[in-house]
């Protein structure tokens, strides 16, 4: 007779700790990278993970990976770990990958390009609604079935659907002067990947994403 | 009489914490962020800059600048502030700008490009030596001065150049056999922008670029 591995979901809580608690930046940041890892396992049709198999991969504690999940509202595990489509699921909850948020681009420039392109924002919520730039060359084409506008319609488009979350990718010398513009816009939310520290009234949140500081984190020893 | 605000810098300390001492990696990306900051001052000739102007354009805390300040071998400050180029002398110092670090972009799509096409870095001590692709149609054109070459010629490279340090850009589906080529090529630190976690011996280290967590932390209470 073959070993039997009963997993069966638990009944679901109605308690989603996600709606009710702020987790960490940190912590969404690993969830984020064990659903890359779950994902992964999927395409490979692998039904169970271990949190060891997930720790090792990720060069993190066991203890640590278990006490993330155990915040999720997961509720497939048994004695050969978790499953791994119950465990994608739960994250997808928690960090309301379901819930979809608009955003434009601007700038598109490479990194614009390469952001409009990047299909797996989708699968994480993000959904790009169009790409801006001031350049007459690109106006009018398109990229990834994203149209590229012109800057100057901005405004009008961000208030007639409501869009408050810009991706800022222009060069740094125009970083201030196109972010006063997205302020303008009533543009909420700027994730940032430009070097420039934005100058921003407080009811604007801005994200930098600041890939200089992360390099030197990495490198700071080598 | 003019006022006069008497700013001698320092005699220079030998001890330089940087050095010596492990600095958490918050703190190399606050610095990174105060830098931008400075290059921005500079730029506009402003000589002077408080710990509350900076703590205002990141929405931090005051007393959280002039700590993290406190940790540089810093020598220009007076009555009206820290001097703009010594402060931003001593962040450099301290997170070794100035040691220069050789790498190689690993594909030549909008991000590679983007990245390649990336100034700053070289002010930042990250220096792009040449970019790697499979495709044809992109071997032998320059970015940005730097040549496109097929990833065949990477071990042979990495090699004879010493370059261990490899910014992977590919499409998510080649990120793991990619990454495999790196590693047997001797890399031993990938900056890996591809939202897969990759598998690798303990010896090679990985600074995940997670902008889908990065982006979800940003956005989780909207």
């Amino acid at each position: 007779m073959p070993a039997l591995f009963v997993c069966l979901p638990l009944t679901f809580s109605v308690y989603n700790i996600g709606m009710e608690k702020k987790i960490s930046g940190k912590i969404i940041n690993r969830l984020t990278l064990y659903h890359y890892i779950l994902d992964d396992y999927i395409s490979k049709n692998i039904e169970f993970i271990a949190s060891n198999q997930i720790a090792a991969l990720l060069n993190i504690d066991d203890s640590q990976v278990r006490k993330d999940i155990s915040i999720l509202n997961n509720s497939g595990k048994c004695r050969v770990g978790y499953i791994v489509k119950e465990l994608k699921k739960s994250i997808e909850t928690t960090l309301g990958f379901s819930k979809t948020k608009n955003a434009f681009i601007i700038g598109a420039g490479n990194l614009g390009m390469a952001l409009a392109k990047y299909d797996n924002f989708t699968n994480y919520g993000l959904n790009i609604i169009a790409l801006f730039d001031n350049d007459h060359k690109k106006i009018g084409h398109s990229v990834n079935n994203k149209i590229i506008l012109d800057i100057e319609k901005l405004p009008n488009l961000s208030r007639k659907t409501g869009v408050d979350i810009a991706i800022l990718t222009v060069p740094r010398e125009f970083a201030q002067i196109t972010a006063d513009i997205l302020i303008k816009a009533d543009i909420k939310y700027i994730w940032n990947f430009t070097p420039v520290v934005l100058s921003v009234p407080e009811d604007v949140q801005v994200w930098n994403e600041n890939l200089m500081g992360n390099f030197l984190q990495f490198t700071y020893n080598i």
